[in-house]
C-alpha cells in the first residue's frame, strides 16, 4: 500500500499516522518525491481498509498494491467435485429452465437434458424478479419437484437462494446459488458460508472483479471452501443485448485465482438465438463450463421465455463447444 | 404496450398471441406498417411482463408505453411526518455517522446535530462492507445506542436493516433503511414492507430509475405506505469521485412519483471537502432534504472517515442551504 | 415509428402533427390506449429524426420501430476484397506494430508476420494520444515506411487516418482506418467516404451498436462501398482490463447488416498475456477476423508496448484459431 | 509514480529498466515490499507514459502520483475576458438555439436573449449528427448569420467547429466550441489552439475528468491560453434522461485547476421542463456559468427541439440563478 502525503505536512501529523500503522501491525518506509511524499507500507495490509487514511487531509491518495483478496487468491489448484464431474478440471455443462414451473415441465426436460449432455440441472424456486407482478417462482415446492428430478435423472441440482428464512430448505440441493443481485447482501452470503456445500457466485451487473472476490472472501473467510464464479454479463450503456459480457475478466480471473468460472450467456444476450455464438466464445476463452438455460416450451415460460433455447438446441452446443474444447486443448 | 411483428407472419401463430393477451385481460389492435406490423395492446399493462412476447421468434421487439409501476406513479401529494419534520413538504436534514462506534460518540454527536438543525440522526448499526476484513457496525449494540441517543435529544433515528433476522430490532427505529446493495434484495423489501413503518430505499448503483420505482413498489404492495427514495450516487466509468451522483434523475421523479426524494452527497463524491457544493445542488435541484454523514473524529472513525464532515462543516451547509432555498422558493 | 399522446390533447394540435407527418412522407393510424393514445406511423421513417416530437408538450414518448439506417442493413451477402484476401468470406488476420517506428523494425516485422499467417499488415503512423507528451506518431515517413513494407512483403496494409488534411498519403494504402476516437467525426468520415477504398470502422469507446451504423450509414451514403467493422472493446465501469470486449454485439450484428465484423482484442484487455484467449473468442463468436497488435521488442515500443504480442505469439494464435474454425465451421 | 515489480525479479532485468528511467532524467529508489516490491520514480513524470512499463513481464503495475497535465493544473487565478464578461469572475450566461436557421430566427432571439440576461450567444453552424439524414447545419452561412446577430446586438459569439478547413471561418467567432465528440480529435484540437481565441471544450460523452484535461493539455500546451471546460453529461447505464450531468466532478475541478467550468443543462437532461431545476443545480454547485439552448419555435426546431427553452423560459431561469447566486455568495 501506497499513501501519497502532500509536502511539508507537519512532521507530528506524519508521526501520528506512522504510529496508526505500527498499531495495525504494518511498517512504513517513507520517499521524498518532487511533488509528494510517499509512505511505502510494508507488511500484510490485506485487513486494512486503504479509504480510511483519506480521512487525513494531508493524505492525497491511497494506491494498493497488493490485492484485497487472500484466501481468493490463492493459486493452488482447485477441484470441486459435484456428480461426477469436477469443476476445475472436467468442462461443465449445466442446463435447466428459469423457473421450475411443474413435475412433468422439469422432470422430462431434465431428462432431455441428460441425454444432450448436461452435467448438473438449474431450476429456479426462488425468482428475483424486477416487477413485483411477475411470477416470483414455486417456492419450496420449487426445490421439491426439483429434488424429484435429480432423483430420477441422477442428476446434481443447482438453484438459486433469496433468503436465510430458506436455509433448510437446500440442505439437498448440490450446489446453492448467490444470484447477481445478491451479490453483496452479505448477511446471505455469510450463512450460505455455513453450509458447507458449494455456492455459485454470480458477478452483480455492476461490479467490479475486486469486489466479486471480495465477496468470494466473505464466503472462503466464513466457512464455504467450494467456490464457484459465474459470470453472466454486466451492465453497461449497450442496451440492444439485455447486457454485455465480460469475458475479457475471464483470462484475469485465471491468472489471479484458484477458483473456477462459469459463463452464463443466457442471462447476457437475452435472446435464444444469439446464445449459441457466446457459448462458443466462453468455452473458448478459457471458462471452466457453461449455465444455459432451456425450456420444454419457450414461448409459454413462465419466466425468461426470451432467452431459453429448446433442448435440440442445447444439444447442438454442447456438440459444437465439445469439438471446439478438443480443437483448441 | 407495443408488440412489434415481422411481416408475413402466419396468421395462426398471431391468433394464438392475440388469444394469450386475452387471456392476460387485455386487446390488442393490428396495424401495418411498411417494415413491420405492430400490435397495440389496449388494457391495464402494468402486470404483464413484456419481455415474455419476446420468446415468440415473430415478435420484433416489444415497447412499453405506460409505466409498470402503478402504485409508486400515484400522483396525488404525499406527506410522510416523521417527529416533527413531514417530508415531501419540509425541507429535511439527517445526519449522522457513517457507523454507531460507542455511547460518548453517538449522543454526544446527536446533540451537536441537533443543534446545527438536523432534523433526524442517522447511525449504522449494520454496516455492509465490501470486504470481510473491515468494520461491519455494532449490531444489536449499535441500535441500542442510537436509542439512547434519541431519547436523549428527541430526535427520530434512521438506520440500515441488512437482513431478515433484524426486524424485530428495528421497532422503535423511525425509519427503516434499505441500502443501495439491498436494493433489490426482495426478501427483504417484501419483509420490511409489512413492519408498517417509513422506509428509505437507496438506489443501488447501478439500478435505473425504473428499476429504483419498481423496487418502491414491491414496498406499496406489500404494505408499507411511506416510502422515501434516497438518490446517492451511481456507479460509472468515471473514477475520480466515488460515484456519480445523478440529480438528472431528480426532475424527473418529481414529474413521476409523490415519492419524496432525498439526496446523500457524501456517498457520491467520498471526500468530505466536495460535499457541501454537492449538498446545495442537491437542495436546488428540488429534492426534499439530504443525508449528509457526520463524524467527531472523521481521522479516526471506523468507516468511510473520508467522507465524514464536522458538526460545524454540517452547521455551515445547513445554514447555505437554508438561504439558498429561501432565495429560490 | 410510434408517437405516444397524452389522453385529452387538443384535437387541433394532434391534427397538425398529422399535417407535419404528411409533410415528411408518412401517415399515421391513431390508436385509443387506456393510459395513452399512440400514433403508429406508416411509411418510410429512416430519415425522420425521432427526437424532434418530443418538442410537443403533449408528446410523452417516441419509439422507433424499424432500424434508422437503411443502407447499413442491406443483408445481401458482401465480399470485400482486399489483396488475397475476401472479407467476409475468408477469416481475415491483421497484424503490426501499434506505430511504425523505423525501416528495419517494419519490414523486419511485415516479412515475420507474413510467415506467421498475417494477411495483412497494420501500423501507425498518426498516433491519437491521450496525453500530448506522448509519441504521436512519424506522420508522412510512417505512411512510406508502411509501403515500403508492402512492397517488399506483398501484404496489403491499413492505417488510421486522423485528419483530412491526411487524405493524399493514403492514395496507396488498402484499408482505411477511422479510430475509435474519430467515430463521430463526421467530417473525417465524409471525406473519407469519397476516396473510394475499403475502410474500417472502430467503434467509439462509449458508442452503442446503434450509433456504430448509423457512423457507418455516413460513410455508405456518402460513396464508400467497402465497410468493414471493428470492436475494440467498450468503457465500462470495469477497469481491471483497459476496455470490455463487447462479444455480445457480434451475433447482433451478423443477424442486422452484412459488413464484415473484426476483432481487436489488443485494445480491449491491454496486457499481452490474456491476448489469446480472447482471439479465440472473437474467432468463435463469429467474427470474420481479427486485428492484433505485433511488436518485435514490446519492452521497448513506442506506444503500447504493454498490449503486443511477439511473432511468435502471434503465429500461436494464428494457428490456434485455424484449427478451433475448422472444429466449429 | 510507482513502479510495482515482482519478487526475486532478475537484478539485471531491474537494472535495465533503472537505467531507462535514467534516459528519461528520472530516478526510482526501491523499496522491498512484503508480496511485491517498488520502484518509486522520482522527477518529472508528466511526460513519461507510465503505460509503457507494463510491457516488462516482471512489472506487475504502475500508479502515477501526480497529474499528467501540468499546465491544465496550474492554480493561479484565471480570468478570461470575452465582450463584457469575465470567466472565472463573473457567472456567465450563454444561450441561443441549437441550430442557426435563419437570420430572422437568430436576430430576433439574440435580441431576446440580450434583454432576458444572457451574455453571450451561441447558435451551431455546422452540426455533429448521429444520423446522416437529420439537419447537419447551415455551414458557412451559419457563421455569416450569427456575425449579423452579433453585430445587431453586441454580443459575442460562440460557435462549434468541426473540422480543420473550417478554420478561416471561425475568425470573427469570440469563442470557438470544440465538441463533445471531437474532444479527442487531437487534429482539430491542436489547430484551433493556434487561432489565439477563447476555446470551450466540451466534456466527451465517455470520457474521464482526466482524459478531458489531458484534452485541455492539448490546447494549453499548443498555443491556446484561454481554455473554458464545458460538462453536458456523461453516458451511464441510465436512459431515462439524455445523459447524467457530472455535476459531481464540478468541485473536483475547481480544486484541481484555474479553467472556468460552464455547466450545459440542456443536452443533458435532452426535455425542456427539465432544465430549469438543473442550471439551479449547476449555478449552486461551483460553475462559473451556464450555456442553455433556446428556441423561438422549440415545435419546429430544426434540431434538438424537445430540449429548447423559450427566451421567456430562459429569462426566468435567468433571474432565478441570479437570486440564488446571490443567496449563497
Amino acid at each position: 500500500m501506497i499513501i501519497v502525503i502532500k509536502k511539508h505536512t507537519d512532521k507530528d501529523r506524519v508521526d501520528a499516522l506512522l504510529k496508526k500503522l505500527n498499531g495495525m501491525g504494518v511498517n512504513a518506509v517513507i520517499t521524498q518525491g518532487e511533488s509528494f511524499d510517499t509512505l511505502n507500507v510494508i507488511g500484510d495490509t490485506t485487513k486494512i481498509d486503504e479509504q480510511s487514511f483519506k480521512a487525513y487531509d494531508f493524505v492525497e491518495s491511497v494506491k494498493r498494491i497488493s490485492a484485497p483478496f487472500k484466501l481468493a487468491s490463492d493459486k493452488t489448484q482447485k477441484v470441486i467435485k459435484v456428480g461426477n464431474v469436477n469443476f476445475g478440471k472436467d468442462f461443465v455443462f449445466i442446463a435447466g429452465p428459469c423457473a421450475v414451473e411443474s413435475e412433468k415441465q422439469i422432470v422430462e426436460l431434465a431428462q432431455d437434458l441428460k441425454n444432450a449432455g448436461a452435467n448438473i440441472l438449474r431450476g429456479g424456486a426462488f425468482k428475483p424478479r424486477t416487477s413485483p407482478y411477475s411470477f416470483q417462482g414455486l417456492y419450496d415446492e420449487g426445490i421439491k419437484l426439483l429434488l424429484k428430478a435429480k432423483q430420477q435423472t441422477g442428476l446434481p441440482i443447482i438453484s438459486e437462494i433469496m433468503g436465510v428464512s430458506q436455509l433448510d430448505l437446500f440442505c439437498d440441493v448440490d450446489i446453492v446459488q448467490i444470484g447477481a443481485r445478491n451479490m453483496q447482501n452479505f448477511e446471505l452470503i455469510k450463512n450460505v458460508a455455513t453450509l458447507n456445500k458449494p455456492v455459485m457466485l454470480k458477478r452483480g451487473l455492476a461490479n467490479t472483479v475486486t469486489e466479486w472476490l471480495l465477496s468470494a472472501e466473505y464466503l472462503l473467510s466464513n466457512g464455504a471452501s467450494d467456490v464457484i464464479l459465474c459470470e453472466r454479463g454486466i451492465r453497461t450503456f449497450e442496451t440492444t443485448t439485455r447486457a454485455t459480457l465480460d469475458l475479457t475478466s475471464v483470462p484475469y480471473l485465471k491468472d489471479t485465482t484458484n477458483l473456477p468460472v462459469i459463463i452464463d450467456p443466457s442471462h447476457a444476450v437475452g435472446v435464444s438465438k444469439f446464445i449459441k455464438p457466446l457459448a462458443l466464445a466462453g468455452a473458448s476463452v478459457g471458462a471452466d463450463g457453461l449455465m444455459i438455460e432451456v425450456h420444454n416450451d419457450p414461448e409459454n415460460a413462465l419466466s425468461d421465455g426470451a432467452q431459453a433455447v429448446t433442448s435440440a438446441q442445447f444439444k447442438d452446443i454442447v456438440d459444437n463447444v465439445k469439438q471446439l474444447l478438443n480443437a483448441i486443448k
